[in-house]
């Protein structure tokens, strides 16, 4: 959808419009004039000759020449036909503020449906319905009542914000001023009847002027676009900063548009952030102190740091909250330690992070010339610098730094605390140094800042094409099973089925076979000759360790016949009606062997998405597990295992060998692959216990689940 | 000490003061005149006739009248004789601003034993060397030359600070102003040659006008001390927030005074804190928000919170860091509910958090009367509102609030995003309101204030006597086995001596025995008559299954005797020169038990301390332990069971019953007990694996280590 007419309206009608200045309704008339838009302005209604020095219209068709622009403040009731008569008049574009729609149900839902007809015959963009409208700042179009606009237009930027709130997104761009961020565009979305979120990052992406984009994001409703546009975010190198909230059951709740289930959905955003580089703020701070480190010119060339500070324990407090960031507290070398000593004081601690010691109150250029230095040293990637009160010197110390930046290609930026006067440390922000004013803010928004360059750097060097290649999977097994059993109506496949289906796509499964009889049985097991496992193969008990159909380490051909027996007596205890295909016989898995648990399955939002955790009751009372959106690369698998807080008992450790991690990665990327393929057709695959062999050996399929759409 | 004439000196000395005001030793007279200090003041220093107006003595022994305290600028080398002098003079005070003491090392450390010497020969109080000196507020003594001062005198109000940094402290003065926080004392400590950090807590809790103390910290050298002084501050409702540094291996690198073991210290503070109720700050921000949150003259009643918000997304924001930070959002009775739906809009949603929607621009007054219904409704402990921006109802909205805190006795707290002009929310703040910039923070500070209160609670209802009673153990016993290993020499115990040790304690050990011959060991697993376990017993081998000598589930005497033969030949492989007691015939201990690991070592600074955690690798893979400072009481003992993430594993869960966690907690109690009672003769104990059979059937010591000192 074109949103030139949106933002670029060459003429502006206000519906609506009221001579009441103060009021919703005359409040964006009243910014228009006020902040000096230089298009024709158009004021729409009957109850007015002439509101602000403009000649008010009674009706839209009134207007002499042609309308870019629609701004509805009417009643709910009054906009479809207001919006339609912007269709007849060739408007394209429209910001309805009124509230009153779906919002409310009822009548509400029914003029929102009325408004999509009209949007869709007329082909016009519409902001809204129920927001604070929008304001684009180069040519002062502020289709908005916003209380933000209250205190001054916003200050010119980079920035761009979309936001699913109203109130809260006028109080940011109140806050902004004071924060040094400047906008470009600042976009309310309502109730997205035609324009959704995701619309609006995908054109702000591409407007070259636009260095970063902030959101706030209750529900992204088209994962999928969301997906593609925050990798498209990533390519342009132009961070993508979501506060995305409703993660508690007390916020979900409170979050109207929130249909996705609640458990499990904050993993997926937060894995699909992940993958994509999105820097997610958890607080209004973090939104800034992140859009501050995003709308430099520079970017981490990696995690290690170096922190020069005025404060022992500034630097102290920075190398901590910098460890639990993921920043390195590299060594410098010799050479610029030996360069250090000539410069600093005898009694500062040439380390990192690094005290200048209260010797820098009485000369200050010796930051200057410490950063100097430490900008040329090779294990450098970034500097972090601590200022605080130095009477009579804030100005020298903001051009010393500026002009340290300046020398070097390296990310330099300086927290200040308390901040001196605004010219000073704007001045220097202008410079390109990023200024904070709490180190322990500044050093986790550089942490948050070292993942996006990482995300990006792996975007960059994804080859997906030659993972997927691998994992493409024998097609017409898979469609097979599905449809065999379709026919049968059932929505859960048997084990057998299930494995079968891994098996098709390249996971080992363990020797074995279904028995009918006892007898049936003890041959499977003679066949198999080591101990062997039974267990009831029934489409009607999906969970066999509680149904207690299950018999382990069956070595002699008596056992294997009493086993059978049992299983076949306990199902009909557990449950009369039960079906029965048979009981599988199968080898038990010897050795040396941990117990995983992966996992896909179909997201709401984002479709399908893989987990993994560690076997046995772990995953569940300690709720260690991963998520990852799928298709994922095998790099990706690998980050997935890393993640779970258990992952050193996969490694070598305590005597036992490693795991064979690389298998387990080709299963995640397999199951990825099986539930992005079939997403249409599988809502839930699940291993566990998938058998993991030491390295180099493998995994097994132990036990297999697998539901149907 | 007496810290009188230190606080409130009739007259100051300041030795080595400069005529130069910005020098560091110009800067305490200038502060001293500039600020209105009112008692008699005397520069001394040879190289002038007069200061600032005021007659400058060549030494102080010229000054005609009494001295109650020194401030002491000059060159280290010339400080011990400075402070003879004083001593000499009758002075009991100083403050020693200079540097080059214990922290530079070599000719620095022998200066600042001279100090002492001096020090406790006269008995003067001394605070520093190698620091900022300190402010006492309300007598306007600037015993400083901190450049915190530069901006101005600092706010009078109810807290105390004191801080192992110079510099960050200077800057926290200075960045207290616009932040609200007003101190009524502020300490830097030095190199804490005489006074500690221990030592002003102390002092300052007692002040009557002090409510609240914050500090800095990065050692706390005595920790009992500590300990005590944190009692002491929850008894009288007292909060002590600390920023506590040096967690991180960079960061402990960089604090000097970090003497400790990095391992575990952050945890035994995290511990000391979290048992005493000591509020934690993270970062500047949370040192000011908690300090916000503490000086209000409320605290909450309870965890419940409701947020009334004029912006849906702020409540969503509030709700989700709520729920993270152990705060509950419980529902309005129905009879609120109803009460609400009279007064506000149609589509605002009474709820929690409760959005009062954008008509609160056009009827501010509605935040009110909502917060006047919510406030008298049982289910609501505490209420958080969000005001945002209201143009001309700033002043109405304060004052509206204000006026609803003075109605209840709940605590009522103010999120105002962007904050309105000072003078609004610091008179709503001055009316008893704490009143936040940001949402998120808010709510973090409630959450931990909430803990104050609650480690209050504890403490109040904490009967120490009646539970160490039943953990006294029988000391006789237990110095027996510790002198006869002593006897021969021996720092480990054996684990038959080990065992004997928690025995006497009243733990359970297995049933069986020490053999010396594989007829014994037959013997004795016919005694014991069900399976047995066999174990090397040797002083020389305290890890046993990595030494390959424990057989398990042996049930035959002809196993047992094999049993028996492996293990002695295996003792000889493994360390040819290792000593063998014997060998351990133990019963298998059977049915639904789990492992646990529980133990006692003796912390650097703070004595002794209990760990727990789930046994097997788990431990030490997840690193998911926990750690509480002994003796402590049964509940105590509770909480730290629960404070481990894998908690659930212990409960009724998937099918299993519950294990006995009252038997676990014992066992903890009796632990620290032990380490309490015998700090200075035992260095760690362990029981690696408990196990911890179902509710009710107790707790059974699998093996044990015990290490002397």
């Amino acid at each position: 959808m074109d949103l030139t007419k949106l933002f670029h309206p060459r003429s502006v009608a206000l519906i609506g419009a009221s001579a009441e200045q103060n009021k919703l309704s005359g409040r964006p008339v009243r910014y228009f004039r006020e902040f000096g838009y230089a298009g024709r302005l158009y004021p729409i209604n009957p109850k007015y000759q002439e509101i602000a020095g403009l000649p008010c219209y009674a009706k839209l068709s009134d207007v002499p020449g042609e309308v870019d622009l629609a701004v509805i403040t009417l009643p709910a009731s009054a906009v479809p036909q207001a919006l339609a008569a912007c269709g007849a008049k060739g408007v394209k574009a429209a910001a309805i503020i009124s509230s009153g729609f779906a919002e409310v149900g009822g009548e509400g839902v029914e003029l929102q449906e009325q408004l999509q007809r009209v949007a869709s015959e007329y082909g016009i963009a519409v902001c809204g319905p129920n927001c604070s409208g929008f304001v684009y700042v180069p040519e002062k179009v502020t289709a908005s009542f916003s209380v933000g606009l209250h205190g001054g237009f916003p200050q010119a930027g980079p920035a761009a914000f979309v936001s699913q709130s109203g109130a809260l997104s006028s109080y940011i761009l109140g806050a902004a001023r004071e924060r040094g961020l400047g906008f470009r565009y600042w976009i309310t979305t309502g109730n997205e009847c035609v324009l959704s979120f995701t619309d609006y990052l995908q054109y702000l992406l591409e407007d070259s002027e636009v260095r970063l984009v902030l959101g706030y994001l209750e529900d992204a409703r088209d994962g999928a676009a969301f997906q593609a546009i925050a990798r498209r975010a990533l390519a342009l190198d132009k961070p993508l900063i979501i506060m995305k909230t409703g993660r508690s059951e007390a916020g979900a709740k409170a979050s109207v548009s929130h249909t996705g289930s609640l458990a499990g959905a904050d993993e997926v955003y937060q894995a699909v952030f992940t993958q994509n580089g999105v820097l997610r703020a958890e607080s209004l701070d973090e939104l800034f102190d992140l859009a501050i480190i995003a709308q430099a010119a520079r970017r981490p060339t990696g995690k290690r740091v170096q922190v020069v500070s005025i404060s022992g324990a500034a630097g102290i407090l920075m190398a901590d909250v910098g460890a639990e960031a993921g920043l390195e507290f590299a060594d410098l070398t010799d050479a610029t330690k030996e360069a250090l000593r000539k410069i600093m004081p005898p009694f500062a601690s040439i380390a990192n992070p690094m005290d200048v010691t209260a010797e820098a109150v009485a000369r200050p250029e010796l930051l200057r010339q410490a950063a100097e230095v430490i900008v040329k040293d090779p294990n450098v990637d970034n500097l972090v610098v601590f200022y605080g009160i130095v009477p009579g010197a804030h100005e020298k110390l903001a051009k010393d730094m500026a002009q340290v930046a300046a020398s070097t290609d390296k990310l330099v930026m300086v927290t200040w605390f308390p901040l001196p006067e605004p010219e000073i440390w704007q001045g220097l922000a202008q410079a390109g140094v990023p200024v904070f004013a709490e180190p322990a803010r500044a050093i986790q928004a550089l942490g948050k800042m070292v993942r996006f360059v990482e995300a990006r750097n792996r975007f960059f060097s994804r080859q997906p094409d030659a993972t997927r290649k691998d994992n493409l999977v024998v097609g017409s097994e898979v469609e097979r099973i599905i449809a065999q059993a379709k026919n049968h109506n059932r929505k859960v496949l048997t084990e057998v089925e299930a494995k079968r289906l891994f098996k098709a796509c390249g996971l080992a499964a363990p020797r074995g076979g279904l028995a009918r009889s006892a007898a049936e049985a003890r041959l499977l097991a003679a066949e198999i000759a080591c101990p062997v496992a039974l267990k009831a193969a029934s489409p009607d008990l999906p969970h066999k360790s509680e149904a207690g159909v299950i018999r382990l380490n069956l070595s002699s051909p008596a056992e294997v016949e009493r086993a059978f027996d049992d299983i076949v007596a306990q199902v009909k205890r557990w449950d009369s009606a039960a079906r029965l295909d048979g009981i599988l016989v199968e080898e038990m898995i010897v050795g040396d062997t941990r117990e995983v648990i992966v996992g896909a399955r179909q997201d709401l939002r984002f479709g399908p998405v893989v987990t993994f955790g560690l076997g046995g009751i772990f995953v569940e009372a300690i709720r260690d597990f991963s998520v990852w959106p799928a298709p994922l690369t095998i790099d990706e698998a690998r980050e997935m295992i890393r993640q779970i807080r258990g992952h050193r008992i996969l490694t070598a450790f305590r005597g036992r060998p490693a795991a064979d991690l690389d298998a387990v990665a080709k299963a995640l990327c397999q199951l990825g692959e099986i539930a992005a393929q079939w997403r249409e057709q599988i809502s839930e695959i699940e291993i566990n216990p998938l058998f993991v062999l030491p390295e180099g050996l493998g995994v097994i399929v132990g036990d297999a689940l697998a539901v149907l759409k």
